[in-house]
Order: C-alpha cells, then sequence, then structure tokens
C-alpha cells in the first residue's frame, strides 16, 4: 500500500528554512556538470550561500570531492575527461556516505550516453532529476505516477520529473509543485541549475525526498518573481538570480502552489 | 557575367517570418563551439525558438548530428577532441544532406588552425562566415568584394563577412547590412552566436544566401534595439537576448539598412 | 631595509591612466583559465579595451601567447591538457620576455594542483594573485604581511593577495587597497577576472607592483559602483561589466581608499 502526500504550505516553511541554513552553513558542492551550464550554475549556487567547485581533472576531482557536502553529476556534455571524472568522483561521494544527485541531461538523444546513466544508476544517486524524455531513455517505461513511484522504490532514489509541473517521489511519498514560469525553458542551465540547488539542499537536509521538493520550490518561485521583472529571457536569467538571493519566508508562502 | 542584388526592404519581411518559423518549427542546432561561447551561443537559439545542443564527446556527437536539422562548426576552442567531434559532425551532416555553417575563428593567429579550416570547406559547408583577417587566412586573398564572390562560386557557398558593414554573397548575389551597433564587438562570443543564428534558419530556409542575409539582418538590428537601452557592454548583452526575443516585422522594417 | 610604501591619490591617477591606455593601445592579453571564467573573463577584458584569446589546444596555444602581450594562467580546472597548454605558454612567453600571471586557484583543495603551482613559480610569473588559503597552499606558511614580502622577494614577483583588503607587495614595496563590495564573494569567477585584468595592465605598464595595483583599484571601484545600482548577485554581475567600462578618474578619485 502507498501513501499519497500532498504537499502543504509546510514545504514553504520547510524551503524558507532550508534557505537560511544554506547562508549559515555554506556546503560545498562539487559539480562535474556541462561546460555550457558551469558559470550559471556556479552562480545560482553562490547565490544561495553553497560553495560551488567544478573541476573534472581525473588527478584531483577525488581529492575535492572527498571535501564536499553533496556532488552533482550532470551529463550534458559526455567527453571521455567528463566520464573518468564520474566514476571517481562517485566512488568517492558513496566512500564518504555523501549524497549526490544525477541529472541525466539528453540520454534521449544519445544510446551511449542512456547506457552510462544506467550503469551510474547502480551507485546509488540519492535524487535523480529528469524530464519525460529522459525518463523513458532511463526506465524503458512512460513516466506515469506509478511507474515513477516504482523506479523510485527500486532505487532507493528520490525521482524528481522536472516540466510544466514537477512531480518529487521517494516511492511512497509523492508532491506536485506547480509554480514556475514558461521563461525557464528559454535560458540554458536553468535545469542544470535547478538540480544544483537539489544537491545543495541534500547536503544540509537528510530526508532527500524534502531536500528535493524544498529545492525544486525555491527555485519555481524564484522564477516567478524573474517573470514579473523580466522583460525577455535575458533580463530573466539575471532576475533570476537575484531574485533567488533574496527570496524569503514571506514570498515562498504566498505564492507557493502545490499538489 | 554577374548580377547585382542589392538587398531591399523585401529581407526584413522574409527576416521577420523567418523569427515566426523558427519559433513554430524549433529547429534542433547541434554547436561544435568554443568554450567561450557556449552560454551566450546557446541562449541566442533560445531566444528564436531554436533548440540548441552542444556535446562534443566523439561517442555521441554522430548520434546528435544525425537528429539535428543544421549544424555549426565553431573554431574558436580547438582542442584535440573538438577536432575529433568535428570530422564525426561534418561527415554524419553531409551524409544526412543537412546545412552546416563553418565559423574559422582565429585563424589567421594559428596556422594549425587554418590548415584544419582548409580541409573543411572540402566538406561544402553551406555558410562560412568570417571577417577580413579571417578570409585572407581562409583564402590568402585580400578581401575585395569580387575574391569573395569568386571564392563563394568556387566553393559553392555563402560567404558572410561580418563586420562593421556585413557582405553576404553566393557568388551571383551580393547584398550588404549596414546595422548594427559598435558594442558589439565588446562582448565576447556575438560573432559566434551569429553565426549559430544563421545555422537555425539555414534548418528552415532551402535558400542559403536569404537566409544567412536575414539571420545577420535579425542580429544587426537586434543590436541597435539593445544599444538604445544598454548603460555599457554588460548591460548590453542581456538587452541583446531580449531584443533577438521580441524583434518583430515592424521593428525590422523600420530599422533595416542594406546595400 | 625595507621601506613601507602606503599607496596615495596618485595610484587613482595610475590606475586611470592605465585604463585610458589599454583602450588606446588594445593589448593581447591570452588567458589559459578555467571554463567557469572563460565568458566572465574575456568580457571583462573586452569592457577596458583588451583582446582576448583562451584557446588551450597544445597544437597551437604556443602561436596565440606569441603574438599576445601578456598571459594569464589560472588553474581552476586542471585537466590535463590545460596542463600541457601551460606549459607550452609558460615556455613561449618567457622566451618573449612578456609578463605572466599566475592565479593558482584553490590549491588548498588539491595537493596536485598545488605541486604543479610550485613547479610554475619557477618560471617567474611577474604576478601571484592568490587568497589566504591558496598562499598558505603555495608557500607553506601562514599569511602575514612578512611572510608575503619575503616570498615576493624571494622570487621576483609581485604578491597580489586579495580578499576583504587586498595587499599588494614586491618586498620593498607594500600597499593596500581597502575598496571592493561583499557580493564580488557572491559571482563566480570575479577574482580570475580581476587576475586578468592584472595581466592586461602589465602589458601596458612596466612596473608590476604599481599595475598590479592600479589594476585591483580599478577592480574594486568598479565593484563599488556596481553594488549602488545592483538588487542581488545577477545585477551585480552585468552592472560591474558596465561600471568597469565607464570607470573614469574622477570616480577613481573619489572612491579610492587605501593604505
Amino acid at each position: 500500500m502507498r501513501a499519497f502526500t500532498p504537499l502543504t504550505l509546510d514545504l514553504a516553511d520547510t524551503a524558507a528554512d532550508l534557505l537560511q541554513r544554506l547562508q549559515a552553513r555554506a556546503p560545498r558542492v562539487h559539480c562535474l556538470t556541462n561546460a555550457v551550464a558551469q558559470n550559471f550554475t556556479a552562480n545560482v549556487l553562490l547565490a544561495v550561500g553553497a560553495v560551488p567547485s567544478m573541476t573534472l581533472a581525473p588527478a584531483e576531482v577525488g581529492e575535492f570531492v572527498a571535501r564536499a557536502d553533496a556532488l552533482l553529476i550532470n551529463l550534458g556534455t559526455f567527453d571521455s575527461e567528463r566520464q573518468a571524472a564520474t566514476e571517481i568522483a562517485v566512488a568517492r561521494v558513496c566512500e564518504a556516505g555523501r549524497p549526490w544527485v544525477l541529472d541525466p541531461v539528453f540520454i534521449e538523444r544519445s544510446p551511449a550516453r542512456a547506457e552510462f546513466a544506467r550503469a551510474l544508476v547502480v551507485s546509488r544517486p540519492r535524487v535523480i532529476r529528469l524530464n519525460a524524455g529522459e525518463f523513458e531513455a532511463l526506465a524503458s517505461r512512460t513516466p506515469s505516477e506509478e511507474a515513477l513511484q516504482e523506479y523510485a522504490t527500486d532505487r532507493s532514489a528520490v525521482l524528481a520529473l522536472t516540466g510544466a509541473t514537477d512531480v518529487v517521489t521517494d516511492g511512497p511519498r509523492t508532491g506536485k509543485i506547480l509554480n514556475g514560469d514558461p521563461v525557464m525553458g528559454k535560458v540554458t542551465a536553468m535545469g542544470c541549475a535547478g538540480a544544483a540547488l537539489v544537491a545543495a539542499c541534500l547536503a544540509i537536509e537528510p530526508d532527500p525526498w524534502l531536500a528535493t521538493a524544498a529545492a525544486l520550490l525555491s527555485f519555481a518561485v524564484a522564477g516567478e518573481c524573474a517573470a514579473i521583472l523580466a522583460r525577455g529571457p535575458g533580463s530573466f536569467a539575471v532576475e533570476f538570480i537575484d531574485a533567488l538571493a533574496r527570496l524569503d519566508r514571506q514570498t515562498l508562502r504566498a505564492t507557493a502552489r502545490m499538489g
């Protein structure tokens, strides 16, 4: 039997608490991410008070991960050096017992990348963030709510299916976040940066389902705040960083829409 | 005998039509571009409705190019992995009969890069975008109008020589775009992103001369719009993306200056 | 005996002069820098009138450095290709007798990177820019003023220790810059871009201590100007580029705080 847990305004408070704790604790988040997303991802992490590092050199990535509080693996640029670095980084983060997030970007476009992603899932990412097409390539199933819940249960992972509505499930618990703005799809690396924020929240919150839902709520609400001030996708990206840096409890509570 | 075709306001309408078709058709554009330009290029493509991908891993670049509607090869960072990826990508795009753009950045500074560019031209890029110094390094000639026309005819390619004035020729047809703003030279990756917009327009317009001229016109007019609102090169880059995303027929017709 | 040289308003004038000379002379600055910082660094250099190049391909980096007026080596992403490129670039810049800057980012997090940085110092960077933790990893000493002065004297280099206060010493001369804004720590690549500005100033000013102090003063004053207009770290990065591009003598003189 599976309990359904709709999200409530409590999540807005949890998100506000997590944002305060991020500023206070400044967790280190190591990101193996694609070259397109590196700069924006680093600025998103800095905006919330986390400390990003991004090296992918096999000779040193292990040292960086050993000193990090969480790890993000994004497959958006999938060269041989990043593959080698990923294997070292995942081994090290598992050894340290710290959380990591898998973001299997565009695996539906490349069989080699999809296979690599499936092999990585065996090493137990705490969270997998993906969209509908990526879930199909990863799980070989259509992304129904039930399919997501089963996959999450089988893998002991949180699944975060992002889109117009975000679905966050660990199997027993499933919540939906309705916030966000269509312009977010017109700025490169928004999704990648969202996964980095999930990693930052995992570094300080032991319940990965709650950490993921709170991170995605903060991200989506910041998007709505940015959309009010932006005049197009260029200014949206700038306003988004500003909105995330000043996001507070009152705004989260007033704006959050969940199911 | 060579007919000269000065550009007219018809091009402003063609550009407006192409911008509408880009938003409607959302063509996929794969970009092998330099690391400095990747983020800005992706945001330019997203702003006009195209879908960028950027991987350069030899193991998967072929799959991405096979699913793309156009390809951009930019030589601005010329490492060994990008070279290998370029060879695979060009072979695949030719096999699929789809268009590709060559942007031989800075080849006048590096003999190795110039030689690589000359070898690529044999694989028939639909468009070559370059500045005066790059043309000299590629063609071993000074970039007179006649030299451009002859090179374009010989290679069955469109040549787009960008600068204060852009010259677009396929040999028989030659047009000039006088729009633009000097601040465009103070923002990194502007030229690279312009070539990406050419690739996006090639994906949906079969006449490569028209697609190139329309893309460069839209790009230059967006630059003039951005310059009105910008307070320096930092805000110019932001305003440019916003201006491109909202560029319409009326603005194009009112602003276009051609010869 | 060691003379202490507190900085005076003369430095504001020197900085203003250097900014004018940069716009007039447009020096070429080759940067081997990390992928996170490349775009922002290029835009900072363009904003002050310098001409950046960024390739790291071993096959051509030598040609680019041979044609450059100064070189920046930033160790922020430390992959094998960048290591090979660094060795070629440093050999070439030394051969040409031109200045280079070492920015040993995050060497305190990676023994391999620290060892590489120590080996590079033997090739005599004109300036080493670092923070307290990086100095400790490089010199195996706590970063007291005396330790900095001794290290600078021993290595015949200028040391620029950046932080809330910047300390610039060549051994005999030591000055402090008190300008800046805390938001600068919330924007990725600010420090990396500051080191690139130092390299640009070294290209046109033969006294490396003066060039470094003037560059860091301009950078910090631009940061204060940006902070007045910014609404968060996103808009700060944009305003910073704008402020640097329009920075003038009057603003420098009115804002500079030194010791």
